[in-house]
């Protein structure tokens, strides 16, 4: 079935071939293999994040888009080349069904909005790429997950951080035991958010600064240990007088502990702006800030009582394309993604335990 | 009663006073008026850090040793020229009460041991300056500052940061609303503890990392903000297998709630290094790292996207002779100290709080 996706793609491509001279043709040849993605929803992260990054990629490429505001399809289908053949309304949603050239759905709507779309995808026979939170509910989660299974195709997840670079080094120096075993790890996220913005609206968001940016929080402890939190904690503060707080929290913040004694202190905020993360072992520490961010990673290492910065010096591909291409790989190798539909389940399970402990005044043991 | 103290130190020093020149003389009245202290226990924070800076001093000087060590006695005794006659040792103590040169009685014995010497000190008819953590108990702090208090004299406890320039000014920053109204602060201490000392033994300590070192975390909320904490959360990881461990915990991390709906998170713990708070403010913050160490402070400030340290130049007296000189001048003064011993029962009481929470796994209100 991935290769008759694969297939298919370079049949609906293969026209062009025979007007290209050989330079060109090498490269259209590798443009053929590209997978190609559906962009549903064509909000600020899709139009400036995600659609400009294809570019970069090797094995992705931007072949239809899902939006409901004709204009947007007009404007942005003009600037990647996408023609009216491959627009689609919400109402015509399931129609991406007929089209071969979709093998991937990229779902980057609000979050309430994405076990639905991400659901109906999977049913319409393509695998599916759903931004992060991966929806409002661990129940919602598992039915995606199930969704994707029965159609016999991969769910990813948006977690871009994974596919960071200087993340990916904190990953493996945490892992590695590079400044002694982790024992503890703080983590911040936050920003001051601007009102009037689905973000602050909960029947779209499902929550608060939790669901949008402490999710990063609580994600980076998760992929700095490789372990699931066995004990949750958390207080919430939230001013109900500011406008923008009237249905979601504004500051929740929350302790982990994990299996192995790490204990994780961690702050999801939509008043200051946070965005850095310590991991903390018995030799010294390894610092990101900013952590998380589009762009700009810093890292700093303690060790042997010297701080110093630490850079990556070879060219190394953007979070963002790195993302788009490894859905691809995996379709092309048949392989699961790093970050598939459970690593976005285990942090809505985590997410409710935090909502929680926070409402019931108690910490939370989570089972595993 | 205070004056009378200061006519005390003035009398027995007189007969110095025809002994010296005109410029000597200048400086041996200086010397007079300066308030006379008695270290009890000659450990490393006294002997290294207290001790030395007595010469820093405008108004406090070393009169009287108390040590169980009679070598101790006579090392210190002939480095600082006090005399046998002002040599104690713990069988000794209550006879300080018949010492005039002393004013103060500067406890820096284990933890366990704050309460019983304080109370003595006190009964004896001394001014009492006592090692945080004041006790080990609420209850204790409460019975030595009714003691101090019917002694008619002054009990002040050894928060030294306060008298730092650097978190002076990040206390003046932060309640003037430098970097906007204060919404999240993080705060964290720890250092990888050696076996085998009192710290480690919970009938002399009273408790692990959080009375020794996690009480920096929790004070520095305190007077970042000028509020007492309404709610407790924490979460302990303490590795039982580990010798260092038998009575005491190693990590325990705690999340407060202020009045204001400010949020700190706090580390506190034995088996990593941390010193470091950051005041965040709708606008920016203020980073402060190392932030409670001996020396060394440094702070950044974050304000309208711009990450710039701050630096004091004006020269400034040590926060340890800062301390020792605050306490002089309220008895001078007949002022009380900006510390006294209702800062160190503040402290204990968010302390048994948070042991309460980790221990019960539950949110603990406290009533204001």
């Amino acid at each position: 079935m991935m290769i008759g996706s694969r297939r298919t793609i370079l049949g609906g491509l293969g026209a062009g071939l025979t007007l290209a001279g050989i330079g060109a043709q090498g490269a259209r040849s590798a443009a053929q293999r590209k997978i190609g993605y559906a962009i549903v929803g064509l909000g600020s992260y899709a139009t400036r994040q995600i659609m400009p990054n294809f570019k970069n990629c090797d094995h992705a490429r931007l072949v239809a888009l899902v939006s409901g505001t004709p204009a947007k399809l007009r404007q942005y289908g003009a600037e990647y080349g996408i023609p009216a053949t491959h627009h689609y309304s919400y109402a015509d949603y399931d129609r991406m069904r007929d089209n071969s050239d979709i093998d991937v759905v990229y779902v980057v709507l609000p979050n309430a909005m994405h076990a639905e779309y991400s659901i109906r995808a999977a049913q319409a026979g393509k695998h599916v790429m759903c931004e992060k939170p991966m929806a409002v509910s661990a129940a919602e989660c598992e039915a995606m997950i199930a969704a994707s299974r029965k159609a016999g195709k991969l769910l990813m997840i948006g977690y871009r951080s994974r596919f960071e670079p200087y993340n990916r080094l904190a990953i493996d120096l945490a892992r590695r035991g590079h400044v002694g075993p982790t024992r503890i790890i703080t983590s911040e996220h936050g920003f001051p958010i601007q009102p009037n913005q689905w973000r602050l609206d909960r029947p779209l968001s499902g929550g608060g600064s939790m669901m949008d940016i402490g999710i990063y929080s609580l994600n980076a402890t998760r992929y700095l240990t490789g372990e699931e939190p066995v004990e949750v904690s958390a207080i919430e503060s939230t001013d109900r007088a500011d406008p923008r707080f009237k249905t979601v929290e504004d500051r929740i913040s929350f302790l982990l502990r994990f299996p192995s004694g790490v204990e994780a202190t961690c702050v999801s905020s939509y008043s200051s702006a946070h965005n850095a993360y310590r991991v903390v072992g018995t030799e010294g520490w390894i610092d990101m800030e900013p952590a998380t961010s589009y762009s700009g990673q810093t890292m700093r290492i303690r060790k042997d009582g010297d701080v110093t910065p630490r850079t990556i010096s070879e060219p190394a591909k953007n979070q963002f394309a790195g993302q788009l291409d490894h859905m691809a790989e995996c379709i092309m190798n048949g392989s699961k993604p790093i970050v598939p539909g459970e690593e976005g389940l285990a942090d809505l399970r985590v997410i409710e335990a935090i909502y929680r402990s926070a409402a019931e005044h108690r910490t939370i043991s989570l089972a595993t």
